[in-house]
């Protein structure tokens, strides 16, 4: 197993990103191929004691930043780490690749370089919910319009994923929608509830509301990815909210604090069940090679749960199965257009 | 004042209902007209001891059910008790109406049976969303689909509540985004950006993403009805399943439980912080009438809370503020066409 590492963009990189990376050699049985700026990289790592002598580096000057266009990402920045990234895992030189960079430009970025699975519309930006047991959510943000076909495959991959991650025979597929109706949501839902309600790959269940999405409903929640991309930061904020909010509790005066001390392990358990950072990074489903997102504002532990996650899912198999599915699609889509040719020449 | 109370419809109605409103009858000062099933609201009355004489009961045996077609308020369920009290205050006999009920139903009914404030194109369900300082999130449900004109009307009307009942000078508006840069979204809000940037009546502060709501960022969030339904929601069930989290923890062993002792005082505040029955219904901004949307599934408090904001609404002359910026709205429109024709005629 070989990760291609992009240790720069991100709001801490490439501090937290090096160091992230370094404990994730230590723990995980795999070798790197790191991509950023090297006299940046080796200067963080001299000052932090970190060991770089297993890593191969690959240096390059160009960063892609937040507020770059995507479509750069292939042009004026062609040469970021990125870029550099993407073309040497397309290339077959490592099994999968990590970046924190500009979402945007990831998606952009992997699916013109590495490109999509054959069959597959778009790929879309997944992410697993901080709920027990888990929701995936998709689309995250890689597209802010979908239609109900991409919907359909959405369900069909992010079924694929959580089968394989976390062992389950058959997921439960839900649309995210302002009620539980068939009738509810905008003429795009209708439409997605009438197809994957009609789609005999998954196991749909049917409208999810937000308050729904932690009570154990479904495995998958299929959305647009600007909805999706709001509700994912609006779990993100409120979670914060309530942590600070604890924290304040514990710490307003002696008597609390002695409190707290008494529930210590407890609270521990409860930061880590709402921590975004130990759920890894969000893995691009529909492309050909494992490209995984980590969150723009990883810390170290954050960017060592993306790359534990980048060995599994490339060990995971699941883009394979991925594959089959979208030949199915294909398939079917071709034997529906010549079924109509045929009705038409009759 | 006085408040015309739909008792029936919602999850624990009549029960918690008029359990609310006797609450509230004994704390504001105020007379009620209380319509409902008048042999269940005295039969439950009866039972819990609670005093209806100083109420004026219009009885009614029909309910807006959760699944009933919206449209079914003035037609098949005209003598309904959401559709009797929307008569009642459309003919001036109270000066506000609240219902657990339907909400497609009470938006309907609110539109076609009290009427739009002139000018006004769509009404919007604004709610207080539990921040510190709290933001006033519209639409939350209302209208699944909108236009960039419908958003500018949202921010007019959400920036006079805010003024009024929150003291405010001149809230800060921000529009739901996936992204803070100008350039995200979808058609729907690049138009929007560029309509509220260039809106002279308001303070526009640009895109808020889903993570900044509780940052303190803005008075007034705007979005449609489908995004802001979901994202509501949402911010309740994350809230639900981090308080049930904590009450885990702190019932986890004897020496937790005495823990929990020691900070028990902060618990309820912190529960009373993100607990939404204490922030009241949410009021239909655009109605020419205070009508107040109370949570489907309010106990006494919420229901009590509700009632407190109908009367605090209909105190504030939030209506004239709107009516006054609609009829600007109406006569600019006007304006605008009118010079078009002149240019045309040239």
């Amino acid at each position: 197993m070989r990760i291609i590492v992009d240790v720069m963009g991100g709001d801490n990189a490439p501090l937290e990103t090096v160091k992230g990376l370094c404990a994730a050699a230590a723990e995980y049985n795999a070798s790197y191929i790191v991509v950023g700026d090297q006299p940046e990289i080796e200067r963080v790592a001299a000052e932090n004691g970190l060991d770089l002598t297993r890593f191969e580096i690959v240096h390059t000057e160009t960063v892609m930043e937040m507020e770059d266009d995507p479509l750069s990402v292939v042009r004026a920045k062609s040469d970021s780490s990125m870029s550099i990234g993407l073309r040497l895992l397309a290339e077959g030189k490592g099994d999968a690749f990590v970046s924190t960079g500009n979402t945007g430009a990831l998606f952009t970025g992997a699916t013109l370089i590495v490109r999509k699975i054959k069959g597959i519309q778009r790929a879309a930006l997944a992410m697993v919910l901080p709920a027990d047991p888990p929701v995936l959510l998709l689309d995250c943000g890689a597209n802010v319009v979908v239609t109900d076909e991409y919907l359909e495959q959405f369900a069909v991959m992010g079924s694929a994923y959580m089968k394989k991650m976390f062992d389950l025979e058959m997921p439960r597929v839900g649309l995210l929608n302002n009620g539980t109706e068939a009738c509810k949501g905008t003429e795009l839902q209708l439409a997605a509830h009438r197809r994957l309600s009609a789609c005999d790959r998954i196991h749909f269940v049917g409208n999810v509301e937000g308050n729904s999405i932690p009570q154990n409903v479904c495995d998958v929640l299929v959305t647009d990815g600007f909805t999706g991309n709001v509700v994912l930061k609006t779990i993100e904020g409120v979670s914060k909210l309530m942590m600070h909010a604890m924290k304040d509790m514990f710490y307003a005066n002696a008597l609390t604090k002695v409190s707290a001390l008494m529930v210590k392990g407890r609270v521990s358990e409860f930061k880590k069940k709402f921590d975004a950072t130990e759920y890894g990074g969000a893995p691009l489903l529909g492309i050909s090679r494992p490209v995984i997102k980590a969150h723009g504002s990883s810390n170290a532990n954050a960017f060592k749960n993306a790359i534990r996650q980048a060995i599994d899912y490339s060990n995971s198999g699941i883009i394979y199965d991925i594959a089959d599915a979208a030949a199915e699609f294909l398939a079917a889509k071709k034997a529906a257009k010549e079924a109509e040719r045929a009705a038409e020449a009759q």
